[in-house]
């Protein structure tokens, strides 16, 4: 196997799955884990999330070959610049940030002369924190590797190697090309879920209650979404900030239209987009991107 | 009990489940069906969806005590003028219909002299059609009643009754709030799906297939509820026109507000919203509207 010592940065549901995953996956490769948080320290030590949770960032990095930063996107270069004096020669470092421009700059600002080969697994469920992580979060997702144009190719098939094993599927992208295709994808379905979740909780002539109540009707899906880390999210809208805003953009644009044929009584319109919409779910169910069950067997029917 | 023949017209996901329930909860009960299209006529008859599928309107609701229209919105009123001629003296209309002041002016319009109570059992899944039926479906479902002002408390009574013999809670509410409350939890959450299913799909710079190959990222969750019936929807959207346009509004202001905050950098605005969605969520799981089990237990851990 490529990589014998991983440290991973970061024990939350990223971080936790990850150590869990390689623990399961790659047996001989020794794990040590930092967090900032004391507790979060204790309880992944408790939960065995790596081989060894470390007290400091420095301790944890000393002797690995791979680092692994699972903070959120803002505190990426804080993080980088913590461990940038103890990091063994030719270790590579890389990440799992849903935003790829921008931490790409932060690391390689922060890291001169390391190797950085920035990642993104595209994987997660609305729970956060140590006790969320479980080893299988990465089986048959994506995890897309966005190397500067000078990595070394070694190192990129190092690292897809390593993705690969603990059962990811790998692809290797463009940051930009990766910033805006995850805007389209996870980045503005998940502001638009935080939106029409708080303007439902606002709406004075609808009590909460009756949002809740009654929200099997479609509602609740979004606030599934709508549960997800808010550290996490912040970063990413606002390191992704140019990507989100132009498919934003192309949205309130389509919704606009939208409301014109609601308004405008006009039928064919609206049947012509959801007819469309349609099938691109049984593509999503054909790709095995999601599980075919209704209401993802919701009642188990 | 209240109602010893029940006629659904309509033979779809509610109507068939609606037949099942009836079937399994209430044996007694004669049901009899119809459904203006032959193919579905012939399925639901092998699926056993109702005791008798009958092939003329008349035929279905001659001797029933409730007729029960389970038809797209805007086939609500021809179902209601096909059948008036037919029905017995003394039954009592209703429908499953998902918005309620229009469908209320058009059966009481197509159906003088006669008991029309509406109602909307809030329950379906994004399949459609005979086979998508299941007798569950309406099980810990709210059922919210909107009988005129002046309907017979008796009716609206046996109503209430029916429906909580099949699992469903049952409210009574007036129409105009009704259509209101569904407009915020289950209107706009679709017109929102199938927009941002069309826009992901139009994105020159990324293709189709990337949308739908890294769609684990949150994009999958809308594709399911931009699968749900174009036609039942259509007519959702043009019949509730006026609280869709108003709560499209409301969220229309709160994205803005949103895409400023992106475009400004104003994390604090990003993070309070987050954080409040968050325990919204928490709402839903506490009231048994949503499973709490990760993404749905789509990977069963």
């Amino acid at each position: 196997m490529s990589f014998q010592r991983v440290a991973i940065v970061g024990l939350g549901l990223l971080g936790g799955s990850l150590g869990l995953a390689i623990g399961r996956a790659l047996p001989d490769c020794a794990t040590t884990g930092f967090d900032a948080d004391a507790g979060v320290r204790a309880r992944a030590a408790e939960l065995g999330l790596v081989g060894r949770v470390c007290t400091t960032v420095a301790e944890t990095v000393a002797d690995a070959d791979l680092v692994i930063l699972c903070v959120p996107v803002g505190a990426m270069g804080a993080a980088a610049r913590a461990l940038a004096g103890s990091l063994p020669p030719g270790s590579i470092v890389s990440d799992v940030g849903s935003s790829k421009r921008r931490v790409a700059e932060v690391l390689r600002e922060a890291l001169p002369g390391v190797t950085v080969i920035p990642a993104h697994p595209v994987a997660g469920t609305e729970r956060s924190g140590p006790d969320a992580g479980f080893p299988d979060l990465f089986h048959n997702r994506w995890c897309i590797l966005t190397p500067d144009a000078d990595a070394a190719p070694e190192a990129t098939a190092r690292l897809a190697e390593f993705w690969t094993a603990l059962g990811a599927r790998v692809e290797v992208m463009d940051a930009a090309h990766h910033d805006l295709v995850l805007a389209v994808t996870s980045h503005i379905p998940h502001l638009i879920a935080f939106t029409i979740v708080g303007t439902a909780s606002d709406l004075e002539q609808v009590t909460q209650g009756e949002v809740i109540k009654y929200s099997a009707g479609g509602f609740r899906d979004f606030t599934r979404i709508a549960a997800s880390d808010p550290t996490m999210w912040r970063d990413v809208f606002l390191s992704n900030r140019d990507a989100v805003l132009e498919v934003l953009g192309r949205f309130t644009e389509d919704l606009t239209a939208m409301q014109r044929a609601v308004r405008s009584g006009d039928g064919d319109a609206l049947y012509a987009l959801f007819e469309r919409t349609r099938a691109i779910r049984r593509q999503v169910i054909e790709q095995g991107q999601d599980d075919a069950r209704p209401d993802f067997g919701r009642k188990d029917h």
